[in-house]
């Protein structure tokens, strides 16, 4: 299929046909439902009329019919279970004709997932809306397709939180993993301990009715909700309220600063597995998914080191190191956890061969651990490869494979023990007000890695689709294109924003480790700079990377002469951007020298080559924490005036 | 005191002195409260950091201190009215030093207006964020500014209704005009008439709890609430489910067209008022406001004319036209209004000289029909002028003033009786995703009209202070910015957005007159289009006015070259659009042939003068429903090549 002529859709599903002609849309959508009937469903194919009433700009009105004169009709088996279950069916088949679209499927879940794709199919021309016909039979490739949140280290709003569920139901993921604690903020209120909630989070966390308003809002559309308390170390939120629990002294306050702290719970003490016992049975309470995720990473361990009563506890029974120490905290744990009839789930440092089968891994260290522990047995998902804050470009996430490398050499049944993965949103560099625009579009290109078939992974149909989900998901809410407007219209403060936008449109913020060695961050630090506003991955440098593989010597120029002019332009640039725009109109003006030598078919003089090569080379580095994504690309146009003089 | 040192308040206060030094703000804002206290004025006091905090981009928190502590003091000295009353004081003073900011007021409505003059104050640097010391004492021109808002041509969500309630608290609005009812849909929950919304809104109306809750946040924040409920014509939407009422037999139909039409309810019959009689009892008592307001305008008359029993009516009551039976329908409605403890408020045809001096005229007709009132001894509020959908440029709403005209010469105890203004949001043009871009920012300039003294009218002053308040109106939460992003996106389908914008920029809509003329518009009709998305008053046009005004030659050949480049750029843009187009490409070029004869010194032939004249006559006229607004300024470029040459 001609990459133009694919329907825009993300993920691309397991099996799809063309066909021929359009079932033409609106200005009423006629639905009918057969077999298993529920308010939900009617629900969700009210919220598809609304969304492609926003996204076609149409009143469109949802009328509910016989199935005869249905334009939609859907048919649903049998309902589904009562706490969506891991693996549970998500397939569905949508045949669309001229006449109508049929969508059937075994359970709720997979009507959602073909909603999805039907609102995805219709082709939005200005005034005639239609879908055109096509037989689509899908399910996913993998059970577990998470997006991990950290509502920690920066608040994140139930708004937000809604908008992305939104977002995650778009593209089909299912699990919406919530980083409740860490030693920045505790986010969740504990009626059994409140000062967990009063004390550690600032008074920014959410109610147990709104946990339990966003549970059923993920519900509705097919999301399990897996809260995470990062316990024996991120903890720091919980000491500030209850000290005791702590493996030194106290008192503690809440952490500001970013990196792996010190405090850590106490694995010695009866009362502190007597404490989260209580605690996990609140939320296992609270949270009705059958996973509780407990973290588990990145112990310190010097509070345990130091402690006269943690080292001989050690010694007592026999445990050699740290390792031992925290596997033995593990253990107590889960045991708990599964009293409270969950399984346990934790990031690879809790994987020990003495705990049961039933916890799964979420690996942070990549495929070799999670090939690792599927030998051993154990379940697990990939997260590493998927974490946003290193801001590698969708083109990178989208390869990532959680059977590649390692895992792929693992039995059918070891396989099977992958069950997916999760892309990780941590909030060192984020805000309520940039978050989207870090998890969107590039999550989209992730998701379809873990629904679609392996095979599927050209990188130019990737990005084709990704645009246009990426525009769709501002129709649903998200906020990744209006905020970046609006953090634009507020560094102008009053000068014309759009010189400001053409130096933004090509730069690229740092990723978290550079950031951390740039600047120093705390959680006051506001995030309303250039680097805050910047994207992740340049649409406009890969654009001009792709004028530039086939030499489109016009655009070439305007894109050019627009970056060289740019800088005279920008008025007001706070100070750390300006030598970042004096970069680009270099780079501008390079390239146009570069253009200049290729169309006269002439040999720079070797001093020219050298002086933009070390130019080019510094460039390369960071300023003010921000790339300048077209570099490779100038770097390609200064090479080319290398080429064979052709006669 | 310069234009560019002046902060961007607006309205502008009735005095103002700037001082020395700056309050700095942040990362905490300590408030302390004196005098009156109350939840409200707290929750007001939260509202604005969390303002701050999305204006600025920190994460700003509010604490709650002791007076010698705080950055901001509050005094207030007594509560308000329980219901709020016309006339109520709205005065405050607001001093801020290095040290401290004081906002005192008699009553709550004093700090509510207080705070957004102290939110509008502050320098939004990227980093430093602070107050620059001032004194500011400040009180309203007028009583009752009021923005009025047809919900029934097209359906508002309460969504829509908040934002906008929002956004006319943040310029000091304090009437919200809801104009419930029309031919083309009754939009509130009658519990008492059940089948006026339920027949009568395509089950798109305000439950009674919605409209509670939208009173209560306008209360919240200053703001009036007053129904309309339009009798006794524009009233089809009533007798769908009531054609007892009608002055010809049903049935009716929901009017899906615009325009004035016959259906008129029966004056004549004594169950009309009995009906009417419970329902305004009814809305009455949902909407506490003092006013209840009938409209009466535009009665066409026609069912009148054609129904015998009506014409007998007449005759025996002697009713010499159709004006002297609307003023007879009028004078029992007025009872009814009154006896349910209301002051009733109607359009100019309302007016007739035995009704009670206690009624409120609302005038669409003008300043004359307002003094006429006002000698009569009836109060009146201006709205001719103030409608939006004529889609006049903020520098010419600016200009309408109450006090002007006509109602200029009244003396000083007829003048107090013209109360203020109305702007007005008709909805035969607008849906819930453009409406905020016709309101706003326009309606800001309108405020200021209304709030400030008379003599505040520099235009230039205006514009740089609305694209200030149009910025942070963004930040509020209302859509002009991002719904013309995410509608040119849409109409891009999937191409390059900036050239559609290049030239979304410099176009603006047809008023309602020409509109309705050009296209078969429906209430169906989809709102999708170009015209849909452009603004009212081109920004881009008035800024390249302001460069031709002062000859920048580089920076009006940067815009000419672009313009006259955009249309080669243009992808599949919907063909009604390609002639503007291709019209606002050669306005580019005869601009630039323009500056090439302005820049060499030397005069045109006459027959190019003569061809871009015709040309130039011809691009003022409507295409797609469109004007391209630079026209006027290629015009003076024309001009110009006819000025003396230099030597």
């Amino acid at each position: 299929m001609l990459l133009s002529a694919q329907p825009n859709l993300m993920p691309w599903p397991a099996k799809f046909s063309p066909g021929q002609g359009n079932l033409p849309i609106g200005p009423t959508l006629r639905i009918a439902f057969r077999g298993h009937q529920e308010t939900r469903l009617r629900d969700a194919a009210i919220r598809l009329v609304s969304r492609i009433s926003r996204q076609c700009g149409i009143a469109l009105r949802a009328e509910f019919v016989e199935q005869a004169q249905a334009a939609l009709l859907i048919h649903c088996d049998r309902p589904r279970e009562p706490i969506q279950q891991l693996g549970e069916d998500e397939s569905y088949r949508l045949e669309v004709t001229a006449k109508q679209a049929r969508l059937t499927a075994p359970n709720p879940l997979g009507i959602l997932r073909g909603l999805e794709t039907f609102l995805q199919l219709i082709e939005t021309g200005s005034q005639k809306i239609s879908v055109p016909a096509a037989v689509i039979e899908d399910k996913p490739r993998f059970p577990w397709r998470g997006l991990h949140m950290d509502v920690s280290r920066h608040w994140m709003p139930v708004e937000v939180v809604k908008r992305n569920i939104d977002g995650m139901a778009a593209v089909k993921l299912n699990v919406f993993h919530w980083h409740l604690s860490d030693d920045q903020g505790f986010r969740v209120e504990s009626k059994r301990f409140p000062k967990l909630h009063q004390l550690g989070s600032d008074g920014l966390y959410y109610t147990q009715d709104q946990v339990r308003d966003v549970i059923a809002y993920a519900r509705e559309r097919g999301i399990r909700v897996v809260p995470e308390f990062d316990v024996p170390g991120h903890a720091t939120s919980w000491l500030v309220g209850y000290p005791e629990l702590a493996s030194a002294p106290g008192p503690y306050e809440i952490e500001r600063k970013w990196g792996v702290f010190d405090p850590t719970m106490d694995p010695t003490l009866e009362s502190v597995y007597e404490f989260l016992d209580g605690f996990i049975g609140e939320m296992a309470a609270l949270f009705p998914d059958h996973f509780f995720h407990i973290g588990g990473d990145e112990v310190k361990g010097a509070q345990w080191r130091n402690s006269r009563h943690i080292q001989a506890f050690m010694r007592e029974h026999q445990l050699k190191d740290n390792r031992a120490l925290q596997a033995y905290f593990n253990k107590r744990v889960q045991a708990i956890v599964t009293k409270h009839g969950k399984r346990m789930e934790g990031w690879d440092e809790i994987l020990s061969p003495d705990l049961p089968k039933d916890i799964v891994i979420q690996s942070w260290q990549g495929q070799k651990s999670l090939a690792e522990a599927a030998q051993l047995g154990y379940s697990g998902i990939l997260s590493s490869g998927y974490y946003l804050d290193h801001i590698e470009p969708a083109s990178v996430l989208y390869m990532v494979d959680p059977l590649e490398k390692e895992s792929a050499a693992l039995s059918e049944q070891e396989k099977s023990r992958v069950l997916g993965g999760e892309v990780c949103m941590w909030a060192e560099y984020v805000s309520a007000e940039n978050v989207d625009s870090r998890i969107w579009p590039r999550t989209a290109a992730i998701a379809e890695r873990f629904w679609s078939p392996q095979e599927v992974k050209d990188v130019a149909s990737m990005y084709k689709r990704l645009d246009a989900v990426s525009r769709s998901l501002d129709w649903l809410g998200l906020t990744h294109h209006s905020s970046y407007n609006a953090m634009l219209e507020r560094l102008a403060a009053g000068n014309p924003v759009e010189p400001l936008r053409v130096l933004a449109d090509v730069v690229q913020p740092a990723a978290l480790g550079p950031r951390t060695r740039t600047h120093k961050y705390t959680q006051q630090t506001p995030l309303n700079r250039l680097v805050d506003a910047a994207r992740p991955d340049s649409q406009v440098a890969r654009e001009f990377a792709a004028l530039v593989d086939k030499m489109d010597r016009v655009q070439i120029r305007a894109w050019l002469t627009r970056w060289r002019d740019n800088d005279a332009k920008l008025q007001a640039l706070p100070a750390e951007d300006v030598p970042v725009s004096k970069d680009l109109s270099q780079l501008g003006a390079i390239g146009l020298q570069a253009m200049d030598y290729i169309e006269r078919n002439q040999r720079p003089p070797k001093s020219w080559i050298t002086e933009q090569r070390a130019f080019l080379e510094n460039a390369k580095k960071l300023l003010a924490e921000l790339f300048i994504a077209i570099v490779p690309s100038i770097q390609k146009l200064v090479d080319a005036t290398l080429q064979p003089i052709r006669n």
